[in-house]
């Protein structure tokens, strides 16, 4: 069962666990400081491949794998796979998927895909009709052709952009099992601020994360430190100042990790990322490694992620438009603790 | 409430009903044989804009805007929109929703992405998170300028290509009220056939719809007969053709009424668009247009609606991928007759 509360948000009723997730990521992810999160790495931006998008699509259908494989299901038992990329016409997911026999969801919501996704299938899953995969990925090299210059230009890069990440991530949702709950999801308005510099999307997505994060709280009652983390996805160094200096000014305390993914994938002393990371398989795979092993391990036991997401194209922004911004909460939890409970051991450690 | 249902099937219990439906298009769309059935039409590919991008997303919100006037709902009542289109990271989308206020979800499924915004909002209107928006929209100069070659280059075209139309179309489902029923969803999985000809989408498309109607048939234990009218997306005359013929094979009896939205937007004969109408734009236009009418005027009372895509882009054309390709369906129903009765009614017309 699911409930609609307040403006935006579904509680999801039903038990939807989260069994498994899988993250792969290229050479770059792999000397950061979430490398042994990973369930595989590249040498190379390549995987065995010939472009970097054949690369990005044998990246996600290996994240698929791999998340499929630690469950005990066969794959004919997948009911549905819900996912995105940041490519043209998002093909890295369709093509990872072509020859997967499972009814396909294509979804886009640029990098805040992962919460759509696991999002719309924590509902499938709530209603019966799971178990789902939610995916998504990226690639730095596809999307910095597509999005921006050639790679061969060797374009400076502003202070404030973002990496985009070559990764990807996964997680089959059932509804039986273990592992932690999805018990709530806040869908995102578009939020545009009116920004138009593409050198920094941490900015234009910033006001996104704000809204939802206040229509999470406002909508489930909740205050930001009933959760042990707060991660958003992609606002990188920058974009999460701002949305911190944003939350400061609507008086909200937030927890002691509050952090987004842009900030955790690379390690901004030797790794030239500027900003931080950034693209749809960011904050899939600091989710499908890094976020649940943390769920799992029991050093977390409520975690909102809120993956961001810029919704313009090379043309909007050559044709002057702004910059239009969502982004998607999910709200997850290890079963065990009640709400009280949680709020009190939350005030406990303050 | 929803049931799960054979293998890719999802039966909507809880009644939802097709509130609105509004349908906005281009001069050439106007010129054809739907004309009357257009809410709005314009004198041009512009639409008081200066871009045909700009153009498609004030079409888009006037269909959105033009849908929800007809049901007495404040914008404010709306839980959901869920929209797609062909441009680059669906950006027709986002900039005509980005200021709705309104929680959004991104679908992409190249033409058949008004099946999977149906689909979805339907779940979610079950659920008791209605009402929603369901709409998409194309348009054929920023198509073929994104997907072909730019408008002035006068490339000839294939006998068997197709005319991407210039149209939106929105749908608004709500779980109380009149209109005809969502009752079943079929969400389809990608079907690759290995055809690599992009003048061609129709044959790429066929074998998707075959996958999906065998699934709904088998799925709900329904004959085609048992619809009034059998109506793909998209595949225009060719793939029609190529879509019959896999039917026959398959020992599949169709209705009178076995057609396609990209056979029925343009007339042939007067109107210089070879095989017919494509782009996400032409099945949700026919669909909020046409045959939401002929639902409501009573001419059909079943009604199969199963929207095709194809999933390239000009990179994967490129670099010498096939077209994988997807169909979603969507059963439509006007309260009133049983299933039994709908089968007799249909056998006795034979």
């Amino acid at each position: 069962m699911v409930t609609h509360i307040g403006k935006q948000t579904l509680r999801i009723d039903t038990p939807v666990f989260v069994a498994a997730g899988a993250a792969v990521g290229g050479k770059l992810e792999g000397e950061g400081p979430l490398r042994d999160r990973f369930d595989e790495l590249s040498e190379d931006s390549y995987f065995g491949q010939k472009s970097w998008e054949a690369a990005e699509t044998v990246m996600l259908r290996r994240a698929f794998d791999l998340a499929l494989s630690k469950t005990k299901l066969p794959q004919g038992a997948l009911r549905y796979v819900l996912s995105g990329d940041l490519q043209n016409q998002c093909t890295g997911s369709a093509y990872a998927s072509r020859d997967l026999d499972t009814p396909y969801l294509g979804l886009y919501s640029a990098c805040a895909t992962m919460g759509e996704a696991l999002g719309l299938g924590a509902l499938l899953t709530a209603v019966g009709a799971g178990p789902v995969c939610a995916m998504t990925s990226s690639h730095f090299c596809s999307a910095e052709r597509q999005f921006r210059t050639p790679l061969e230009y060797g374009s400076q890069r502003s202070p404030v952009a973002q990496w985009t990440a070559t990764a990807a991530g996964a997680a089959l949702l059932c509804a039986g099992g273990d592992g932690p709950r999805v018990t709530h999801i806040t869908t995102g308005k578009i939020v545009d601020a009116g920004l138009t510099d593409i050198g920094n999307m941490g900015a234009a997505m910033a006001p996104a994360a704000l809204d939802t994060l206040l229509a999470h709280f406002r909508d489930t009652g909740r205050e930001p430190k009933y959760y042990d983390a707060v991660i958003t996805g992609d606002l990188a160094k920058f974009g999460h100042e701002i949305l911190a200096g944003l939350l400061r000014e609507e008086g909200l305390d937030m927890p002691t990790v509050f952090t987004d993914c842009g900030m955790l994938l690379y390690d901004p002393a030797s790794q030239d990322v500027h900003s931080g990371g950034s693209g749809a398989g960011c904050s899939a795979s600091v989710f499908a490694g890094h976020i649940l092993r943390c769920l799992r391990d029991g050093i977390w036991s409520k975690v909102l992620f809120a993956p961001t997401g810029a919704l313009m194209s090379t043309v909007t922004v050559q044709q002057g438009e702004s910059i239009p911004a969502i982004c998607h909460a999910v709200a997850l939890e290890v079963p065990g603790e009640s709400h009280a409970e949680a709020v009190e051991r939350r005030e406990g450690t303050r």
